[in-house]
């Protein structure tokens, strides 16, 4: 039995502003971003707004991030924007890394600044002061704070959520008595925290691995990623957690008396994730349509339709939409209403494009039946005719099940564009084809000129040694030699 | 019937670090910062970092105003912490307010900038930019958004949380069709959101007002403000809500095109609230003894602190301890237990310095009784006994009363501070005598010449002309005359 209230979907296409088609990626990914609502340029080149729509977004992303963060132990807590330019000095790799993009405060209160004051682009330093005065003795320690702030990153090429000068995140700074406590902390938050967060919120399969020398964080002795492939093959590293050993500690001086009366320097570890989360889930979700909201974090997961064409069939349609409103609020879905005067295709494209993973058609005959009709954002040929008094019940069922399609859909693509392979001639056509483009699985002798050799000529980079290495060794793809340092590793082209 | 549990209370004062008296107020009130875990100083000059208790009180702050601000129609966004230099110029007031205490980026990515960015020190500018872009039409309005984010201003004395350099706030930004429109929601957010999240959040009574035309903000037509006395009896600005008529839409090209088909220039409106008000609760509610926290923002609402001497009488304690613990948790109360290797009376003193609502003592007698000791923190002698099984009722209502009692003193205070008199000689002996300062309530012919004169001579200013004016009229405190501007205004020494 079909319902009328999807007669006009088809007509109304022209009302919505076309997408570029999805073989065109960064257009289509640039387009869905701005028509969706998400962000908007700004005034200052490289850095974004972001509307309330994507800020929504981000607010509820943040409240599933913190929850976790605060679940395994942490606190909030607040450290200055500014930094002192010499304080990046003090971790040789860190200046390195970090001094060619930060911005720079020269001129504060009218007056030259006798120090020029870096805007943070990362706070493992200012922390790190702060943390040599209060950790005196192993009774400090484990200490576990977190903190919400922007950053700053002079890029050269931005792109929205992506890449951006400015940009929110979380960064955790942790300090610690033993280099295995430090090393166990950074595994729970990219496990704990960031996989699961993954997986149950954003509905991003991930692969947790470790970085090699050149892709690790500037200071850190080892960064742990979770690498996402999005719909065009290539790799986003989509959060990083880092045991940066005692070199922070020693360039900041984090000292400990231990419970042996010896002085100690301490570990310490820092891991983040930001606003390019949102760019991850776009480009794993999203399809010809625009973008697919995770059910879990989406601004608005259900959206009621109301169609009608005369009045007297209104008001009929307004009760019983009034009704099923209410009774999802009352069991915790974030629903809404579009009762703007478009026809209802103009609003079934809108919708679609912003991904809300639920439509509520409700037209007259509907009303007159009690019934409304859902209309799974991933699959429109489900729709399902439910009786008014099942709505709150199948409509947080269908938002999991709509989790799990997600998930399962990212998987199953990630899979697909996945290769085993020790043919370096394989690996090279695989990443020059953007049919075929993605991961490569092979082994890598542990040699930073191989891996400097294959980025040359392919483009791609090892986004991670996988934590779950496979039993046994092979012949690097690229030198052929094995041996202690041989390890397995994907290779992808990288956002 | 005493319980055993507070006999140590006297002896151990000494383990805590003694407070400034009061009467050095200023001297207390940083003790209290610095010592309570608030905040902490930084390696720059006039920022400030927030400590984990410091920041919780924070966070249950911004989520009772971010609720408020939602509930009253707004959403939250983003824009950008960069404003081109020349976006300040567009507005002449603003300009000339807040040129002299911008930071100013002139640095980047290793290359001077064409054009310096000041960092923002608020935000109207950017926003009026984008908001420029965004109305079109008279449907798009009102645009009614909010950001939380840092804002920076250059100042030349600062005090943790009430004046520094770098600090956190919300600040709201909207667009309406008519001059009515933006009052009434400039009325709306100083009194539904503000006025009201200072009474039933922070237990502060606060007097709605106008400010003078000196006191404005600048680009503001009209600046309303929350003023509190704080327990010097001098004033703060606990918040602020500004009409800003057409000024930064005439700068900024805010125009849409009304029903009639004609195209108007736009209003708008901007407030803020920020960590400053973090400095106004421990000034108004904070005693001899530290910090008293207004039980609905409290980071850690009861404090259980387990008493006993011998091994066989811990195990009782923790079993009780771990039962009320849970019973309160499951209530919704924030309930921690302090089980650290200190003497229950250095406990008692460490958490009164922290403010926490109310202690929670459970000797070896009381768990052998199954009952526990509840003292207020606003009222030691005001302990009671109450039985395990009613602990979880009766801590939420003690909460309660302890706000209310919070609240009443707060308003006693600034009542016994009050003065009506037209006597200048009177109202500059209060101004100069620390036992009386207070507010003194008055007619102000609205001269900014003799505003100006009173503040020469007696340091206090016009802290606002209350909402709610008396009937009638009378001659001018300073000049004598009477006449249409007459107001009836409050004056004050101001943070």
């Amino acid at each position: 039995m079909a319902s009328e209230s999807t007669q006009t979907e088809s007509a109304e296409t022209k009302f919505v502003e076309d997408l570029a088609e999805k073989d065109d990626f960064a257009q289509w990914y640039q387009d869905v971003v701005y028509k969706a609502g998400l962000a908007d340029e700004s005034p200052v080149r490289g850095c974004m707004t972001i509307k309330p729509y994507g800020y929504a977004l981000w607010e509820h992303m943040q409240r599933a991030m913190d929850d976790r963060i605060k679940a395994t132990g942490h606190e909030n807590a607040y450290f200055p924007l500014f930094i002192p330019g010499s304080f990046l000095e003090r971790e040789a790799e860190h200046v390195e890394g970090f001094a060619p993009e930060v911005a720079v405060v020269t001129r504060a209160g009218g007056e030259e600044l006798a120090e020029p004051l870096v805007v943070r682009p990362t706070s493992e330093t200012v922390i790190g002061h702060m943390y040599a005065k209060w950790v005196q003795s192993y009774r400090d320690l484990p200490l576990l704070l977190n903190q919400w702030c922007n950053v700053v990153r002079w890029e050269k090429r931005t792109r929205p959520f992506l890449r951006t000068t400015e940009f929110l995140w979380q960064e955790g700074h942790t300090v610690h008595r033993t280099e295995q406590e430090a090393e166990d902390e950074t595994l729970l938050i990219l496990r704990q925290v960031y996989e699961d967060f993954f997986i149950k919120e954003l509905a991003m399969p991930g692969i947790p691995g470790l970085k090699s020398e050149s892709q690790k964080f500037p200071g850190a002795l080892r960064t742990y990623t979770i690498e996402a492939m999005m719909g065009d093959g290539k790799a986003l590293q989509a959060a990083t957690s880092h045991n940066l050993g005692q070199n922070f500690a020693r360039g900041f001086g984090i000292q400990f008396q231990d419970a042996d009366g010896v002085v100690k320097t301490a570990w310490t570890t820092s891991w983040g994730s930001s606003t390019r989360m949102i760019g991850g889930l776009i480009m794993v979700h999203g399809d010809a349509s625009g973008l697919r909201m995770p059910p879990r974090v989406a601004p608005i997961q259900a959206i009621i339709v109301p169609i009608w064409r005369k009045e007297a069939e209104r008001a009929a349609v307004a009760a019983l939409a009034g009704e099923v409103e209410a009774a999802l609020r009352a069991a915790g879905v974030r629903v809404k209403a579009d009762w703007r005067e478009e026809r209802p295709g103009f609003k079934y494209n809108d919708w679609e494009l912003r991904g809300v993973p639920i439509r509520i058609e409700i037209g007259p005959r509907d009303a007159q039946n009690g019934q409304v009709v859902l209309v799974p954002r991933t699959d429109r040929a489900k729709k399902e005719i439910v009786g008014k008094d099942g709505v709150a019940r199948r409509v947080p069922e269908m938002l999991a099940e709509i989790h799990q399609a997600l998930y399962d859909a990212a998987l199953a693509f990630r899979q697909s564009r996945t290769y085993r392979t020790s043919d370096y001639q394989e690996l090279k056509a695989i990443m020059g084809d953007k049919e075929r483009l993605g991961f490569v699985e092979t082994w890598w002798c542990g040699d930073g000129a191989c891996e400097a050799a294959i980025k040359a000529e392919t483009g791609a980079t090892i986004r991670c040694m996988p934590l779950e290495q496979p039993e046994g060794s092979g012949p690097c793809v690229y030198c052929g030699r094995a041996g202690e340092g041989t390890r397995w590793a994907i290779f992808g082209k990288a956002y």
